[in-house]
């Protein structure tokens, strides 16, 4: 399970005993204390490696938490397309977006993913990934007035909770082959409404 | 299993035995044929029963689905309230009993077995208590123009799913905690547009 004795024990069984290691740590560190303060350099002690391995292995912070949720993409590459939208806009957008990656050859095993998430006993991880690394990015967008992105942003999540739900675990009809374009019309605006409307929340 | 063994053998092995034939029998029968199709009778052979057996354990067909999905309430009785609602308040009416339930003590149990429902490899059960006995009510009564019924109560379904994956799954804050009149005033309006609005749904 160390560096050593999977540096000497050839490629296989090594290394993927040191990678389950890593990930074994690093949804632990991330459960106990949160994703920002979990640093690469404590998750590499729990894992008895160097912290070089860790990314050398799983390369960013955000890579190896999607690695550890076995997510099949990392969720930064898609957060970065959100920057750049208006934010006028982030409610259509988002929605084509998901479904689309939903929809695509990796929707599968990301829906796999939120479906055990949905299934563990402790959400804490699960938890963890949606606060500061999934709204992380919408909140300070959307929050106007002051002291209102964290609500705006936890309502879409709901929204787009629940469309998984039923589009790609129950696969309920009609929701289920919905085109894309009637989603982005029908669901985006409850999205932008949550993101930019007149709501009565607390700032 | 039989009637007859479990007549025979006192009160708690044989008639736990016979309710347990009889609920492993309704939930093959309502996942093979659904919901309406499934009669009593059938149930009851295939349970190698008496129908009469089956209403005496269970009552109505709809309470014997919710003791198959492990309900713990009745949702006829709460359908029943959906139907004396004018429809133009059937949204905000929507969220404050379906969130007054979940915050209820018969509310750990009911998420207990939505989660078990997404967290099964069929979802057919799920989706046939879905369709079939949930949305069934909702369908006709927002059926305007007609044939967009199906299309915007399953709208509904999504956001409320969501609702009940953040609020009570995976406890996300702010969403957690939120007061129920904030609910009613922020999401209850998802629900009423996607039950009344202007949407583009094919008709």
């Amino acid at each position: 399970m160390t560096r050593a004795s999977g540096a000497r024990s050839g490629r296989r069984p090594g290394n993927s005993g040191t990678r389950e290691a890593i990930l074994d740590a690093a949804r632990f560190r991330f459960s106990e204390v949160g994703f920002d303060k979990a640093s690469i350099r404590s998750i590499a002690t729990a894992a008895s490696v160097d912290p070089a391995l860790v990314h050398h292995y799983f390369g960013t912070k955000h890579q190896l938490f999607a690695a550890a949720l076995q997510l099949p993409i990392d969720p930064q590459e898609i957060l970065a397309g959100f920057a750049v939208v208006p934010v006028e806009g982030l409610g259509e957008h988002i929605i084509r977006t998901v479904v689309g990656i939903w929809d695509s050859p990796v929707g599968m095993p990301a829906v796999a993913a939120f479906r055990s998430m949905l299934a563990s006993d402790d959400p804490t991880l699960a938890r963890t990934f949606l606060l500061e690394v999934v709204l992380k990015e919408i909140r300070p967008r959307v929050d106007s007035p002051p002291g209102t992105g964290a609500q705006r942003a936890v309502l879409a999540a709901s929204q787009l909770a629940g469309l998984l739900v039923t589009r790609k675990i129950l696969r309920l009809e009609p929701i289920a082959s919905m085109p894309i374009d009637q989603l982005a019309a029908t669901i985006g605006p409850t999205l932008q409404r949550y993101f930019t409307g007149d709501l009565p929340l607390e700032s």
